[in-house]
């Protein structure tokens, strides 16, 4: 019902319901891009150039989102939100250097990735120096509960990222075991920005807990998708390289699914490919028919659509208000989109 | 005088200065050990056998050294201290491990690197890692002002690595450059670790500064030495790979010296083997047999000593006491060491 009613409310507006939560926090948008642009900025040069070229590169920001509309639906008024907002894209900028370093990746959101122009070594240092730079940022809100919280998740997301290291090439992988991953490198991020806005805000702490939920949820969601995606056949609309999961040998929920529901043929077809990494032309269409025959895209929808449920109902006990039901369509958006 | 006095302290207790100053913080520096241990835990079982690779290798503890003896010396007894002796020591493994990727270095502290032992992959997350297990013990001390210092910290030493990086290859690096390179990737932490001691103390603006100075002049005068030690043909004894600096074409002091001071033959050289780095066998004694002849390696160690003496006359106002001096022994040890 929730849904129903977000999905109407984007179609109305003409554009998507993320252009549409943009819209309702324009003007700390633009202050927390002011704040990004200011400090990305260091005498050495290469920083911002590298550091420019994926902040400008057509985003969509959504970290800063939640953490922008969580303050301000909680009565935030002071202005660290923005410092936070900038703080959770800086971390989130930093994790895609260091995650194209360790995936090789070659696109990135439609350009050559940081590390195919400028090396990998220049990505790896610049990754870092947006750590220390959201570090600097968070302190400044002088706030320890939410430099508690951004701390927590920033070793939760590391420690994710090295379990879906070890789960690459691996078909042992279970459902759970991706639920996990995904849990941790994606939807930590989403969940401490939804909580730190809602935190900074001094907002009670069911809201809290509830904004927190509805960003792990939505986090997830998010996951679920884009890894449906990356075998849809449609992942050339995303500025992404198509099959960069297969071609990386990741475990992700279309794999685990078509590999347990394969036949013989399927399930040599992916040991080949996944575990021991020997792919040869025609193998990601292969890939893409396998998973396509047992319906892993669907289900992976569906089960995404269950975690986007969850986050709305973690908001729904919120007072009613533009930004609240501005945040449900983003959910209900983030498991139709097509990209 | 101060020098002379310390060296006589550190002959008659028979070990090294630095040997001294752990004994004399021994019961911190044991519970530093644990907090090191516990927190570089994971249920992620790739992390912590990565982390104890380096974190058991044998290093001197430095960094958490400055910590706590600038800490006790400025009267501090709750306790902190401990949490920011492991936090820096944390920032100085994720820096090495990151390093260590970005130079390919195949050996550290006479052990294979850990980017040679499990890859680059997991050398630059479990970096991540380490980084943001030291956020949290940093946030855990609930202190704003050693916050700002050691966020403040690691965007210079980001800073400072993204410099180095540009300075490779590049013989028109300058004296100047260089020293504003190592002021930056190894000074700025040993700074902040005296610093954020002193502060967390609530020791006087005065005693803070002092502190602080002492570990920037340390900090540079120590990297001087290491980097006079790459073409020293001891280097082996540090259980380093020899020529290190050398093959990754990095423009270190002895190099800047040896390269304005060479005749064209040298000059050529120069070039061919940094500029262009085109290296082949022999290069590595011929660059250490120019720098010997131009006494590049000499003029470091009296620039280092230089350096060592500033963070002497630092704390050299502060009060008599044991810790105060055998800090001072430890700076008159680093600029004289043959590893």
């Amino acid at each position: 019902m929730i849904i129903a009613e977000a999905t109407k409310t984007a179609q109305d507006s003409g554009g998507s319901p993320i252009d549409d939560l943009h819209a309702l926090v324009e003007s700390d948008m633009a202050a927390t891009d002011r704040l990004i642009h200011e400090r990305m900025g260091s005498t050495v040069g290469l920083i911002p150039d590298l550091t420019r070229h994926l902040v400008d590169s057509g985003g969509k920001r959504l970290r800063p989102l939640l953490t922008l509309a969580a303050a301000r639906a909680c009565g935030h008024t002071r202005g660290m939100h923005v410092h936070l907002a900038a703080a959770v894209e800086f971390i989130h900028t930093a994790t895609l250097l260091h995650d194209d370093v360790v995936d090789a990746s070659t696109l990135r959101r439609g350009k050559l990735a940081a590390n195919m122009v400028w090396g990998n070594k220049p990505s790896v240092l610049v990754g870092d120096f947006l750590l220390s730079r959201a570090f600097q940022l968070m302190v400044e809100t002088s706030d320890l509960r939410v430099l508690h919280i951004l701390a927590s998740a920033s070793a939760i997301i590391a420690e994710g990222e090295v379990l879906q290291l070890r789960s690459a090439n691996n078909l042992a992988t279970t459902e759970a075991d991706y639920l996990l991953i995904v849990g941790a490198k994606t939807a930590a991020l989403f969940a401490a920005s939804a909580e730190s806005g809602a935190t900074v805000a001094d907002a009670d702490p069911a809201q809290i807990g509830a904004f927190k939920s509805f960003g792990q949820n939505l986090g997830v969601a998010f996951q679920l998708i884009d890894d449906a995606l990356d075998y849809s056949g449609r992942q050339a609309l995303m500025g992404k390289s198509v099959g960069d999961d297969f071609r990386e040998a990741k475990v992700t929920l279309p794999v685990i699914l078509a590999y347990s529901r394969g036949d013989s043929d399927a399930r040599r077809f992916w040991q080949r490919t996944i575990q021991l990494g020997q792919q040869r032309d025609g193998d990601l269409q292969r890939a893409i028919s396998y998973i396509e025959q047992t319906g892993a895209i669907d289900q992976a929808r569906e089960q995404a659509q269950r975690y986007a449920r969850q986050a709305c109902r973690a908001i729904q006990l919120l007072p009613q208000s533009a930004l609240r039901d501005a945040l449900i369509a983003v959910a209900e958006f983030c498991v139709r989109r097509g990209y």
